[in-house]
């Protein structure tokens, strides 16, 4: 098997301009010497969560935070690194293969061999049943050629997604200490960089010298905190989407006659959903956050699609229901809609339209869940698929026998190993789709729809992105968080992931940092069903889009003329020169991120005034300094009090 | 409704940059003044149909061939067109949007208004209902704004494909009347292309002063005959899927878990299916035309893929297996496999792949096809479609129920307006996928299958492709044929195509022309169910995938190593600058097409003799001539009168 991975391989023409592209590091990596700088203790955000924290992570939990600075930096306590011994590191590709990944694995080679030649990295073949069986393939320029700034993770393959059982752990523990690392960096998602959490605390715990280093990289987005702004192959994901998505479009305003239902790979937060609406600006997306703030049903959903597109199929007359519908999608954050005259002009009748649907959409509808829950909880109790059905509760068996055949089918499917529903293969669009098309015939039967024959077409896009050439941000994030792995490793730290921060502004502005992987846990403290066993264990939990948050708000500003005005833009196909090829995620840019930047600026500011209020200095300044830091102590006080120190599923 | 067409609307960069490239034009149609030179008289390529067609179409059967040159061409016979008076011309899309489509219109635009300034280019809103109807949008620079380099065909719309029934034709003739035009520009494929023909002759016949002149759009790339060597759109369709191909091949083999069925839009041809195979290096394709020379029946198919499936999944000892199967492939060509030996190095199991299916396949499959033509009869004699399935014949019937539910209730669709199958709604790609599951499973339990469990995930990659930005290739071939549209107007032809040829070479050396449409019609002459009433009719039909043609000979040297070796290889996604921006599909750039100019070659060749054979010459030179000339006659006569004279379906 082993022969397949990193044989070189011919490249097209974009391949091979592509694998010629060199990614820039910011000035604080570049030379060969770097000076850290440790911060504070990092705790988890949620207060109540901390105390079950540091218990599971008696050795891990509350390291300070670290910042990688430039050698020339003035910072009184930062420490050079000037020794770097030779050092042999494994790396992984876990869980699914996001645009990016080979970069993580081409910045650390660089920076490895940069520091000592002989150094070496060996890179897991087939992912973690390669670390626990000690298949490995070493890292070296011939090998990294064909695949830098690629797509995928052929280079090294990936299988099973955790590293959890004692055994898996213990196996992952006897493959660092038989091949000798000195670390293993865990390139992943939320449910790969908690193992890696877990496997440094094994570790520390038994004395076994490997550290370990994790690695955000998810096309979901939903690796998201304090520390980390975004995963990489994010961008790359909605890009190709978003392409994808104006096509279809551009494809229903020619014709005219069709309803695109469009499901987005993303798992079950709603980030893709959410970028690639606010990049291609179809007519509706149907957040699963939203759904589950408001607990809609799917008959609700149902609705309010049939009553955009009846609103869309009508003229003027239908103005009130439109802004009826509007409002109703609005008053979720009570925000008043105030451009009806302008809808006056521009709205004239439609029958065609484009609709998005997160894929964890199925889980975010509370009758669905708790179907899906029940299901669940007979597999686990090892009920077989077909039997299931005959053991539902009456209320779950209604619902159940209610959907059609094909869902039916897609909602026995065994959960993933995470007990959450395989997202991917439950076709809610195709559900919502004929739900939509009953109710708008029904409608025109009664004659209160009176438009054209409703024609849905169903896409689900996810596998056709997955593979693709990473954009020019993914390939210098990844790039960058490379380096950033070797600069932990050679700190000696362990339990840490690697984070670049400042994101969104260029390349030569990017803060690279490490933070301890345990304060990005929460716990959870409440559950149905069969994860209940889960419950009070941390872990990195994925980030549902904030609906207070500025790309949230963004959508929601737009979302009334999005619906009815077809102001569909398309953000081309995935360019990598000229226009477009430096543009990042506008989720990513619209928020105001930089926590980092921010710790670090506090951090002055308190020196500042220890150099001010020295001893010696005059009364009136002590007093002034007193009084308002008094003031900001009990504001902040009251600030982090308040918080409920639960976090919600 | 009219309001939304043509409105200026918002564009990304991406967009932005595009709407600022100028094509470019050949030296030819550079300046104001083109000069025409007229060919021999065309005639159909079949001589046997010939007469029928000439006996339909009286007035445009038999026009001369032309040729635009440029002004400065030394070309004895060829006539300057000076005088350019006002003239005012219609244009309309028709059938499915296809990229590009927006540049003819450009195009034709910029070379009336060079010629004359007074001259108006309308455009019919929503296709031939706008034409029927008289709904126009006068094109101006505002209006092509933000349409210039843009994919859809929503600036203008488009709803119906036919202008066939004699109503048709005669609402299409009072628009033109009303509307005084000199002439009407048809954008579309093989069936709008045999409707122009059809409104010329009536035109003619009428006397109705409008001359009708085709062009050659359509993204199947079925257009294809002496006279035309691809269409406008079939470059951007093949370079967007060969890109969602390529990722899904990637991601096959990084997650090695997943055979991915893909089925592509195209229509009846496997034009779009092979380009993608030649780009993208997937592991196998099934070509309808493949299947329909061989008699292939969805069994013989489901084997085929089986055979691959499991030769994938094991090592050395199935070598004979796979060289059996890789040999029934091409003994269809009779061409031996002499690699074996390098297999035994490259191939190591697998239990990934992908597989291209061309939408048309399900009517290429003979007993399937059989099936269609039984239900397609009973629809035409208005049997509804629940009642169908009890009226089929016994096999038919047998075959019907023997297939899974979603197929049948797909089969059941009432037939597209030319007879065919609604094949983007038949999911064939999921009954293979169904029928290899089932088969692998059987031999799993047999003991014949040792591979790991077969996981397959379907897709249609159709919709999300048509709608795209136009690749480099496609608007410059778009905005030329626009050119020569006006070229064939100022000239006073009717019943033309636009061509432009010489296209693998750079634009500089295009040549254009235009060739009367009924030279490229073919006359079928047998068929079976409904669509035999349309025997005997003149059309033009569509070019299937040529088995003796270089692209699939091509295909053919290659299809063991993409079977076995997964040689995937990634064109990336369309770019607009630097590498792949100016490639063009590699069908029309191994094929050796250059018809125009070999017969502009022939005539030189000709008038050469003639020069020099003038009377007064030797009798030697003369009696070299004759005999010459007289084995060269005779050779042409055999070659000729060898064919058979009939176009089989």
């Amino acid at each position: 098997m082993d022969s397949d991975y990193g044989v070189p391989r011919e490249l097209s023409e974009v391949q091979k301009k592509r694998a010629l592209y060199q990614p820039e590091v910011p000035p604080c990596l570049q030379g060969t010497t770097v000076r850290v700088e440790y911060g504070d203790a990092a705790i988890a955000a949620d207060p109540a969560g901390a105390h079950v924290i540091s218990q599971a992570f008696p050795h891990t939990y509350g390291q300070p935070l670290a910042h990688f600075l430039r050698k020339t930096a003035v910072v009184p306590d930062a420490k050079v690194i000037s020794e770097h011994p030779a050092v042999r590191v494994g790396i992984v590709f876990c869980g699914r293969q996001s645009p990016g990944g080979h970069n993580v694995v081409w910045g650390l080679y660089e920076a490895i061999k940069a520091h000592n030649q002989s150094s070496k990295l060996v890179g897991f073949l087939g992912g973690s049943d390669g670390l626990l069986a000690q298949k490995t393939l070493e890292i070296t320029d011939e090998v990294l050629s064909s695949y830098k700034n690629q797509g995928g993770y052929d280079m090294l393959g990936r299988t099973k997604d955790q590293i959890r059982t004692k055994e898996q752990v213990n196996g992952a523990m006897a493959s660092c200490q038989a091949l000798k690392l000195d670390a293993l960096v865990i390139i992943g998602g939320v449910t790969s960089n908690t193992d890696a959490a877990q496997l440094a605390e094994t570790f520390a715990e038994a004395k076994c010298a490997t550290k370990v280093v994790g690695v955000p990289v998810t096309l979901n987005g939903d690796l998201k905190n304090q520390f980390v702004e975004t995963t990489v192959g994010f961008d790359t994901i909605c890009k190709v989407n978003s392409q994808l998505i104006s096509n279809v479009c551009t494809d229903a305003l020619s014709a005219e006659k069709y309803y695109y239902f469009i499901r987005l790979m993303g798992r079950k937060a709603s980030h893709v959903a959410l970028e690639c609406t606010l990049q291609s600006h179809p007519n509706m997306v149907i957040l699963g956050e939203e759904v589950a703030a408001s607990k809609l049903t799917i008959f609700d959903i149902t609705k309010q699609i049939c009553d955009a597109v009846q609103a869309r199929a009508e003229k003027g007359r239908s103005l009130s229901l439109v802004y009826d519908m509007v409002e109703h999608h609005l008053t979720l954050l009570s925000f008043k809609w105030p451009f009806v005259g302008v809808l006056l002009i521009l709205f004239t009748d439609k029958n065609h339209g484009v609709i998005l649907i997160p894929e964890g959409l199925v889980e975010s509808i509370p009758e669905l869940y708790a179907l899906l829950q029940e299901i669940h909880g007979l597999h686990g109790r090892g009920v077989s698929a077909e039997n299931i059905s005959s053991q539902l509760s009456p209320w779950a068996s209604a619902l159940f026998e209610f959907l059609p055949p094909f869902i039916r089918k897609q909602l026995l499917l065994h959960p993933e190993s995470d007990d959450s529903a395989q997202l991917s293969q439950i076709e809610t669009e195709k559900l919502l789709a004929q739900l939509v098309e009953t109710e708008i015939n029904r409608r025109l039967k009664e004659g209160t729809y009176k438009g054209k024959k409703f024609n849905a077409i169903c896409h689900f896009f996810g596998y056709q992105a997955r593979g693709a050439l990473p954009s020019k941000f993914d390939c210098d994030y990844a790039y960058v968080l490379g380096h950033v792995c070797y600069h932990i490793i050679a700190a000696g730290l362990n339990g840490y992931m690697a984070t670049v921060t400042n994101l969104k502004s260029p390349v030569n502005k990017w803060r690279c940092g490490a933070a301890p992987i345990s304060s990005m846990m929460t716990v959870k403290r409440w559950s149905r069903g069969p994860s209940a066993t889960q419950i009070g264990k941390p872990a990195v939990h994925m980030a549902s889009v904030d609906l207070k948050g500025k790309a949230y708000e963004l959508l929601r500003q737009s979302s009334s003329s999005f619906l009815l005005e077809d102001i569909y833009r398309n953000p081309g196909p995935l360019q990598f020169e000229g226009p477009g090829a430096d543009s990042k995620p506008i989720s990513l840019c619209v928020e105001d991120q930089d926590y980092m930047g921010r710790i670090k600026k506090l951090q002055e500011y308190l020196e500042k005034v220890k150099s001010i209020v020295k001893p010696g200095c005059s009364q009136d300044v002590l007093k002034a300094a007193l009084s308002a830091m008094a003031s900001v102590t009990e504001t902040l006080n009251i600030m982090t009090s308040s918080s409920t120190g639960q976090t919600p599923l």
